[in-house]
């Protein structure tokens, strides 16, 4: 893949209406079956966030995990998985969240991050931006430094970007629809 | 971490009765954590599956997510979600498998696994053997050859390896008990 022939977004396929009627979801999944363009995103990624010096990798199941580990072994940082509750096994610092309909819990194993460790948050894509605020929320409970929130890409419209105003953003790939 | 010192099983807790009364829960979130450790590990396994020269990688969510993403981008290999019911967006082919209460379906995309595909599924654990049976299942009905299933670790005496007798089985740790 040459330097300027690749364009992250010519791996996501909109399917409509799921996972329910009116919505496109975009489907990263091509992205993935092409270790060319998923390499090269990786890449990206970690280049992205290296200036901000992390210690320690923070990831949401399950998408997340398609991007976390990778940058986490590629930076030499620390991974920790951010999981629903009842996933992990020992005590978690837990942080409940609104959805559209209903609401969720996502925990961290207590001890996982520490005071001096420097933290961003890698997810598939910012959206409304409510689990990289409640995972953020789980950061500051640490008293863990986070530098940034880091997504493949980024639904413009959807406003996430303002949920975390006032902490920093970094994607790889916009897409405005 | 010298070549002589690592072992593998080190970065794993034993945490009781998780999830539930009399289960000896094997969590490897200490191996997540340390940097060295699991790159080393994320080698060791990619190196174990080299020789079937792979062209996919499968792994089922969400802890095969761990291991199986950054062994397809070092192989340079496609990565191919196995996911529960609803998760996928496009058509898929279905599998459904008994667990010890009730059972699970697990899907991949139809078209994701070609004919002429070496496949090599990856998991952290080997345990009854359940869901590497079903992944076994949904490549047998693609055509695509299954080269083998490789696991972080193998729970001895639970029997899983009698289950993929017909399949080669790697792995990295063995653990008795």
């Amino acid at each position: 893949m040459e330097e300027n022939t690749f364009k992250p977004t010519d791996f996501i396929i909109d399917v409509l209406d799921f996972p329910q009627k009116g919505v496109v979801f975009k489907d990263i999944t091509p992205l993935l079956a092409n270790p060319k363009a998923y390499s090269r995103t990786i890449d990206e990624m970690a280049k992205l966030i290296e200036k901000y010096k992390p210690t320690k990798i923070l990831c949401a199941e399950s998408r997340g995990f398609f991007f976390g580990p990778s940058i986490a072994i590629k930076l030499e940082t620390g991974f920790i998985p951010v999981r629903k509750k009842g996933k992990l096994p020992r005590k978690t610092i837990d942080m409940e969240y609104s959805l559209e309909y209903g609401s969720n819990i996502l925990c961290v194993h207590e001890g996982d991050i520490k005071k001096d460790d420097i933290v961003v948050f890698v997810d598939d894509v910012l959206a409304t931006g409510g689990t990289a605020e409640a995972v953020c929320k789980i950061v500051k409970k640490t008293g863990a430094k986070l530098a940034c929130c880091e997504f493949f890409y980024e639904i413009g419209f959807l406003g996430g970007r303002k949920k975390l105003s006032d902490i920093g953003v970094e994607t790889v790939a916009l897409v405005s629809e």
